[in-house]
């Protein structure tokens, strides 16, 4: 069964240890930002500084793993077929308005759509981590300047991950017009059992 | 007042808004992971995501700020004699040593330096974020591939920080070796006041 995030908005779900989550991009140029709990021990999560050391890069795709602060492995990339992510800036959130957009009403925002689905499990705002940024486009040169650019995903292109844990997993659909082209689109998503795949 | 962090170990202590922490590499090609903390509000804490976004680089020096994961200014780099730093890697721990040096004995490590010095705040090591790397020689290529080289620091060489807001400042001697050139060295700090600088 394929589950649709709506443009704007975020959800959270776990996922079993040898499970698979494809990650879609049914419209192409939308960005979804990812966090990944220990649903049996919340203050193990996704870490970005262990992922790029271990993985020694800065761009993590097909087989590459996703850390925890704890050292585990907590997902496998099995399938990238866009091969553009970003795990080195934070979840937007109103400051990323005020401070890009000069906006400074409220907005909807990857970071509270991540807290007010990983509330119910304990996890506040705080709590959140820099989140694995599935489909953004994050360009960097040799004097490390950080560029957004719109996403090179086109419509279909998915990432597919292994659980390599138990997991709580949440997922959004970007709220950052820079980070996704201009416009926002929706994100979907498909739980897929390992007899399936 | 100069202070000394003797090899493999760390400290931490607390730092006034407006005063300037200067952190000095008394032999060269020695790393010190720092974690900044709010003390009024421990939740608040040093963010390497929201820095890179909101400084818009990989690599964090002279006039950069160092960020919160609440999107508020902590610190700024006043002076930077060496000129670079990393903020993309974890702070080196057990498994840091079983995973790059096969090496599965007890050693010091970042992680537990600063976890011991920040446990009477109230911090454990899981809420220990991306350290700060100051000195640190991390390349990075076009592909992403990171690798960690020797630091080009030499003796005598200084970061200069201003707080932003009171600080919790915890600091380390770095404890792995590729990190700091193959053999482990001292740091030093020194607290400045306003009015002395």
């Amino acid at each position: 069964m394929i589950y649709t995030i709506s443009k704007l908005c975020g959800t959270a779900f776990t996922l079993k240890k040898g499970q698979y989550l494809k990650v879609i991009n049914p419209e192409g140029a939308q960005v979804s930002d990812m966090i990944l709990v220990n649903p049996h021990d919340i203050k193990e999560k996704i870490s970005s500084g262990k992922t790029l050391d271990f993985e020694e890069s800065i761009l993590i795709s097909t087989n590459n793993f996703l850390w925890s602060n704890r050292s585990n492995k907590m997902m496998q990339i099995i399938e990238d077929t866009n091969d553009r992510n970003d795990f080195l800036l934070a979840p937007c959130d109103s400051s990323t308005f005020a401070h890009f957009y000069d906006m400074h009403d409220p907005h909807p925002s990857c970071l509270d759509n991540l807290a007010r689905h990983l509330k119910k499990y304990g996890i506040m705002h705080d709590e959140i981590p820099t989140a694995f940024n599935i489909f953004m486009n994050v360009a960097f040169d040799s004097m490390g300047t950080i560029r957004v650019l719109p996403p090179t995903a086109v419509a279909g292109d998915y990432v597919l991950f292994k659980a390599e844990m138990d997991l709580l997993v949440a997922l959004t659909a970007c709220s950052a017009k820079d980070s996704n082209g201009g416009c926002f689109k929706s994100i979907q998503y498909e739980i897929i059992n390992p007899v399936d795949h």
